[in-house]
């Protein structure tokens, strides 16, 4: 038992591949020293057997068919680094049918089909490890796993995508445009050509999906998750939020109240003295709120080459132990089943909003805006306005005390209808974690 | 596999231990459907069974005898909270000699005597979790063991006190002087009636060198740790260094640098904008930097009834599961033996310091003061002075470049004998976190 000697076949040689590669030729060692486990490369499987990855392979190493793996009956666990849903579940099922456990970083995957792959693996026997699939390098995962596993979790508060906290942190400290700063990002490796899943928040659904299912111990239906991304986010209230003392950040929120668990992708205002205000370019934090300790909180870099690398080889490891698969076999919805979570209905949740809404700058629109808000009993904790002196529009931008989402957007739309009133109005909650003191 | 059910002794009834049963009690049913682990609580074992803990027990399960425990081939695992080093040793070795595993928040005896108790584990077959000795709930050893498995980890800082921290918190925010805060954090109970231990550094001595083992992989010398509490910092030093920029933290350090392992807990400044900076009151925070995941750091209550019974629980859990066993037998300085680690001589760290010194206010003096800095290639980066018009001692605040330890103690001692120098120098470190861009 002190020691252990796997064979890992790597299925995907893109860049997290690479690293993966990379931590097994040159860290083998050192890892088997501290830990007892021997892991050996056995197989690199990509259909691109030419391009240059940055990283020498062992002759033979790289081949493009995932049967010799299947085949192979010395390879204990497989890395999918393939990513999508489709072609990847089918993966994931024929390695778990051949008797293999698998490792992946695959958010999109588990967090829409989980159910599906995590079945298959109980079908077979086998398991599946994912400390990769959320927030990089930093062991989350794990963490819901183990270090938190005594706790009724009350709620959890995640920045979660990399690429959306660049582009914002660039918004709010250099004062640039969204699309400038998405351009950056692009151009710094920080966002993909494509960065549709990451910037309309679909990703950092997918996470929060997957970290539900373990903080609550429930089967998540990924529909139920409320997403909106950062792609319609304007400057003018990145600004506004910071003269308020604010910084917008896209946050991931799973929410248990006494109506069911809320999850939500939104953008939000958080108190510039929060930790998760200070969450830097592609960093990750993720709090958590646990009944017996407390507030406990993770940061991390989120995503990249040798921070996914990391947990991939992290899985492998407990993989290798046997640690995951017993993890795996007695957690509720992994292998074994878990109840489907009551849902919060959305127009229960419970916030405290920013608003900004343009208006004709004349006497007594304010008051009419005021009054539509206290009839929908959303009460006002202040605002910002300044005057135009010229009977044009202007911003009114206004902070609300905790009210019901379905009160503020019934408040919204009545709002809107005024003649007084231009364009849709923005509307933004204001997140403030619980206190623990 | 997917279910175990274990039954547990507690041994020590006193605050986390009342907070072990709790959570056993009341959440026993919640662990079991998310975990599939059953624990049942068979024995809690003080020699006082009259006092009140606010936890009821059902009857016979609170006895004074250690030896029903042992006999009890029923419980698998124990969870001591005697504390303290000799008893608590004892008790350890007579649990694991009769085939027991031990759940433990002992840090002192691990930090001083680990490798006897690791060893008697060893020789015995069985093993000794200790997420709760170290930061309370934040599990820390945990991603130690698995989530950064996959780094060579460069190096560790921590805020690991909560005691000292809620007193330096206080100095800070409030401008009061040591004493009274020690005063207020022992009536608040955030400081023991004897509080010796947390104030000389002695506490974050043995947490960093527990951490370190793991960290490193290697086997620590708890006299190798080079120790300096709080009690010596004077509210002039924090005011000083907040016009700097800068807020003094109690830090245990380990730096792996190209002379060996470094290992320390000190009075730090720290940046004002930094992480570690805005940590607060009891909680305490953990940075570690590997080479593959970078920067990751993690933060939480560090002491409490409940936030340490949460670690204590989550090893109950994994010990039922056999993981903690399994990681225990493969890891190096827990099952297998591990190498001393080479330590860094205590003259060649490095770091940039804040000085002060007291000195007569007369033209020539800084001078001086630059010229013996200069003589022990310390280069000065900054300097506080106000001249009093009245050839008085006043204060001389000086920032430095990075410098060698042994450079700034010469030289410091050399400045002390100056006539025109009243008092011993203080001397601090700045600690700059690695870049992780």
């Amino acid at each position: 038992m002190a020691k252990s000697s796997v064979k890992v076949a790597v299925i995907g040689f893109g860049t997290v591949g690479a690293g993966v590669v990379k931590i097994l030729q040159a860290g083998a060692e050192d890892i088997y020293r501290r830990t007892g486990v021997q892991l050996d490369l056995a197989h690199v499987v990509d259909v691109d057997l030419q391009r240059d990855r940055g990283v020498e392979l062992k002759a033979g190493l790289l081949h493009d068919d995932l049967d010799r793996v299947l085949a192979d009956k010395d390879v204990a666990v497989a890395v999918e680094l393939v990513g999508g849903t489709t072609k990847a579940a089918e993966i994931h099922k024929r390695l778990l049918a051949s008797g293999k456990d698998v490792v992946t970083a695959n958010k999109a995957l588990l967090g829409e089909r989980g159910k599906e792959i995590f079945e298959t693996a109980r079908e077979h026997g086998r398991c599946v490890a994912f400390e990769a699939s959320c927030c990089g390098g930093m062991p989350i995962i794990g963490a819901l796993h183990t270090g938190l596993a005594a706790n009724r979790i009350s709620a959890l508060y995640g920045i979660v995508n990399g690429t959306c906290n660049f582009v914002l942190s660039g918004m709010s400290n250099e004062g640039k445009d969204y699309s400038t700063v998405l351009h950056e990002a692009q151009a710094a490796g920080f966002a993909e050509a494509d960065p549709t899943l990451d910037v309309t928040g679909v990703d950092s659904a997918h996470k929060i999906a997957i970290l539900s299912m373990l903080a609550f111990g429930k089967e998540i239906d990924f529909q139920a998750v409320q997403v909106q991304g950062i792609n319609t986010i304007d400057l003018t209230d990145i600004r506004h939020g910071q003269e308020l003392g604010y910084i917008i950040k896209l946050l991931a929120i799973a929410e248990q109240n006494e109506h069911g668990l809320s999850l939500r992708v939104e953008p939000a205002l958080v108190n510039k003295e929060s930790y998760l205000a200070q969450v830097q370019g592609p960093f990750n934090m993720v709090s958590v709120f646990g009944d017996a300790v407390g507030h406990t909180c993770y940061l991390g870099r989120g995503a990249g080459m040798m921070p996914t690398a990391s947990a991939v080889v992290a899985d492998l490891i407990e993989t290798a132990r046997g640690n995951a698969g017993r993890i795996f076999a007695s957690t509720a919805g992994l292998g074994r089943p878990a109840e489907p979570a009551q849902m919060c209905p959305v127009d229960e949740i419970r916030s405290e909003y920013y608003l900004r809404l343009s208006s004709v700058d004349r006497p007594g629109v304010f008051a009419q805006v005021a009054k539509i808000m206290g009839e929908h009993k959303v009460n006002i904790s202040g605002c910002l306005q300044q005057g135009s002196r010229s009977g044009q529009f202007v911003p009114v931008v206004m902070m609300t005390y905790r009210a019901r989402q379905k009160d503020i957007y019934d408040a919204l739309s009545e709002l809107a209808r005024l003649e007084v009133v231009n364009a849709q109005p923005v509307c933004l909650p204001v997140v403030m974690l619980p206190a623990d003191e």
